[in-house]
Order: C-alpha cells, then structure tokens, then sequence
C-alpha cells in the first residue's frame, strides 16, 4: 500500500519480528518521508521502548504500539478484560532520543514486585484492595490484581482503542481474540510501527531546535518540590543507558542464580 | 508527500482548517489506504472529538491530535508549562462510531467549573491545593491552576511527545513556541490528522466483528460495583447526540442569558 506494508508474525519470536518491522518502516519513511509497517500473528516483543530506541538512534521519529492478552480491568470492571497495550513514541537528537514508552496500567507488575520486595509503598495509588479502595500497597494489588489504569477511566478508553486499531490495520486479532486464542502472554498479538524521517518534513536542525526550546521550558520550570529535579520522557533510561554501557549491566543476584540453575539444567 | 500533505492555517478558524484537514485526510485515505494531514500555524479547533465523529461517520478511523499553549504544570512542576494537547481515536460502527477524545489533563476547567457550581467534589483527585496537595476539591485546583495531568507522569510526558511530533510533522510551532508567539489561546499552534480507510484493509464486516467482540468482552465483565454499567469510549457522547437530535440541544440557562446579551449589544 505504497508507504505502509502488512506482514503476518507466523507465531516467530516477537522481538525478532519486531526489530524486522521497525527496521521496514524506517527504509519506507528513508524512501517516502514516512512509513509504516503492522504485523499480525506476532509474539511478545518485551519491553517496547527498544523499538523507539531503533529507530530514533537510526535518525527517524517513531510511534508504535502492540496488543496484548487481557491483564488488565477496564475502567469500572473488577477483573482482567483489557490489555495494558504499551505505546512508544520516540525522537531522535544529537545528545541521545526521547523516548515515551508507556503501558496502559499506572504500574507493571515488575514494579509492584520490586516495590514489594523493598517493603515500600507506591508512590501514589496503583490499584485496588480486597474492599475495593484504591492503594498503594504493592502486596495488596498483586493479590486482587486489579491494576489501576493509567488515569483511571482514561487509560482504559486508551487502552481499548489501541487494541481495535492494532487489529484493524494488520488484520489480526483483538485483545479479545488473542485471549482466546490460547497462545499465551501476548501470543497471536498485533503490532503497528509508524517512522517519520525528521529530514523529510523540515530544515536539519528544527528538530534539535524544537527538542532544546521545551527541554529549556521544562528545565527551567519552577519544581512542585524545591531542589527536584524535572525529566523529560527517557531521560531516567538515557542516563541509565550510558552509565550501563560504560559500567555493564547490572543483574539482580536472585535472578542471575536462576538463569545459572537454568543453564545447568539443560 | 504522496499520502501526506501539509498545510499552513495562517492563523485562519481553527474549526474551519481542521475539518477541512480530517476532510483531505479521508480523500488521501479513499485513494492510498490511509492520509496524514498536518497543518501549523492554526488556531482552536474547539472540541477534538468532532473531527474523531467526522471521519467515523464517513467510514474512516482516524488518529488526530493538536498542540495548545502552556495550560497544565508538567509532572513535578508548580505552574502550567505544557499543553494538555487533545488527542482523539474514532472508529466507524454501524450503529454509531467509538470515539475516544482525551486531553492530557485529568479533568478539564470546564468540568472543575460545573462540578464547583454543584457543590460537590470530583470523583478523584484531579490536582494540587495550596499546600501542594492531591485534592478532589474544584475550587482548590482552580485557584492554583495545578491540574493533575492524566495518570501522573504517563500523561505529562505524552503531552510533550505529542506537542513535538505536531510541530515536527508540520513545520510549526511547540508549545513554547506558542507561548512566545502570543496570539491566545491555541493561537499558531500545529495539528495532526490521520485517516485509515477499513475497506482498504480488510473485508467488509471485519471491524465490525472486532469492535462487537471488544463491546462484548467489556460489557460482560463482572462490574466493581454491582449494577455499574461498563462503557466503551464515546458510548455517553452517542446516547447524548442521539438524545439531542431529538429533543434539541440544550443550552445552560445563564450561558444563553450572556449570548443574548451580546446579541443585542452589538
């Protein structure tokens, strides 16, 4: 379809598929000032913001998003009816992207685990206890696993619209039909990558000049508590990102025991 | 751009720019599949969802979002340094289309005015008192104007990514460059319109058959609170559309006084 291609997953790892479709849309927009690429029949492809990553580090401007299995209550439901759908939206910049990657629940459940483990609470509320009231007790949450959506009934409404155009523009299955379809976390799930070539639309350097003009804006922001600090979105993993590479990845003792036990096992 | 097109508003009625930029989005969608259309330099387009029931009601889904000037505090921030930049997603249905129409914020000044001239509280906390504190009190958010943006930091940096992918894909202002040009509310600010035609897509009846098993999922899940009606995005604005095609619309006694006033003065 001239600027956009479909392409069906086949069940393949969905990281692998999509890096592929990312990659696509990336030479569709090279060629066409944009692109942009859905897959159906795909599989988990983990944490979403690699994708954003990709393509900004590539020079292009991306949205994409995925459909998962129900592990999320809709608004007003007390159990599991929606996917928590992640979306990315990443920019590309000299001194390192911008990238938004956010799921439709307030909290995963990785950071309600790892708030549990530290004997804290949520900074603010993530879901609902047994009575029903909302908390920010991690423990309490994972129990009923109502998850708070993203503001409330607005990430829900969010969350629901992503899974219908996910489907609707691969071809492929709702959150609905993944759910029963069977296959899993995210299996037979629907991605859609969409890449922007900044190069394509404006002068070399409007970007980097639109990107400094609101970093400024919001630098120079008066805090809501004095001394903290403001980020803009990826700015925590950026940091991270270098300090990482530098340094290597760090690896929870527990889970690196695991994979170690794993090993030996096979 | 082959199916993009971009266009300058020269700051003409932002209403009428922008229907006719979702108007061009559905042509390019009917001949390539799909159609982008920006547009810089525009002003308000009042209400987002209209242009989400627009493309709908001729067949098409449509994504489209603007950029405004700084209206809301950025996530950790006191004082207003982002828009709360609208964004819309519509799908077409036989019996009336799905329409999400969100603003970054969690509650919009209108509906903080009425629940204040109500006497009643917010359903949730939707910003900050005096003492920078949470609170479902409309009268304490509209006196220190910290609305709380959606979900926290999820809809702050979203807002930001959506006012840099407007200007990016338009040539136009960020809203601190909307700030600074200083023409009111909206004034130069950048759109965004997206159309998909489904036909070009799939078979008849596909979405259909996907939103329908959606509905059906959302409207059989066990409610929170027994008896709560479950809605899926747009649910209440087509009961309403439908309602007022009959009956009339009806307008707020004291608002009509005021037009009358006008009216007769000039």
């Amino acid at each position: 379809m001239g600027a956009m291609e479909i392409y069906n997953g086949n069940l393949g790892p969905g990281v692998l598929s999509s890096l592929f479709a990312m990659n696509r849309a990336t030479e569709l927009a090279s060629a066409n000032g944009f692109g942009i690429v859905s897959m159906k029949n795909s599989t988990h492809w983990m944490r979403g913001g690699t994708y954003g990553w990709q393509a900004a580090e590539k020079g292009f401007a991306t949205i994409c998003w995925t459909n998962t299995e129900s592990c999320m209550p809709a608004w007003g439901t007390k159990f599991e009816c929606i996917g928590n759908n992640p979306f990315i939206m990443a920019l590309p910049r000299e001194s390192g992207p911008l990238v938004l990657d956010m799921a439709m629940s307030q909290y995963s459940y990785g950071k309600l685990q790892v708030t549990r483990l530290k004997n804290e609470k949520l900074p603010y509320p993530g879901g609902f206890d047994k009575e029903g009231l909302l908390t920010d007790d991690p423990g309490a949450i994972e129990e009923t696993r109502r998850l708070l959506p993203t503001g409330f009934w607005k990430g829900s409404g969010l969350a629901l619209m992503l899974d219908l155009f996910s489907a609707l523009l691969s071809g492929g299955l709702t959150t609905a039909g993944v759910d029963k379809a069977g296959k899993g976390n995210c299996g037979r799930n629907c991605q859609v990558f969409i890449a922007f070539d900044p190069l394509k639309f404006n002068a070399e350097g409007f970007l980097e000049q639109a990107i400094q003009e609101t970093i400024e804006q919001l630098k120079s922001a008066t805090p809501a508590n004095e001394g903290d600090e403001i980020l803009y979105p990826g700015e925590q993993s950026l940091r991270k990102r270098n300090e990482n590479n530098e340094l290597g990845i760090p690896v929870d003792d527990g889970v690196w025991a695991n994979v170690q036990g794993l090993a030996k096992r096979s």
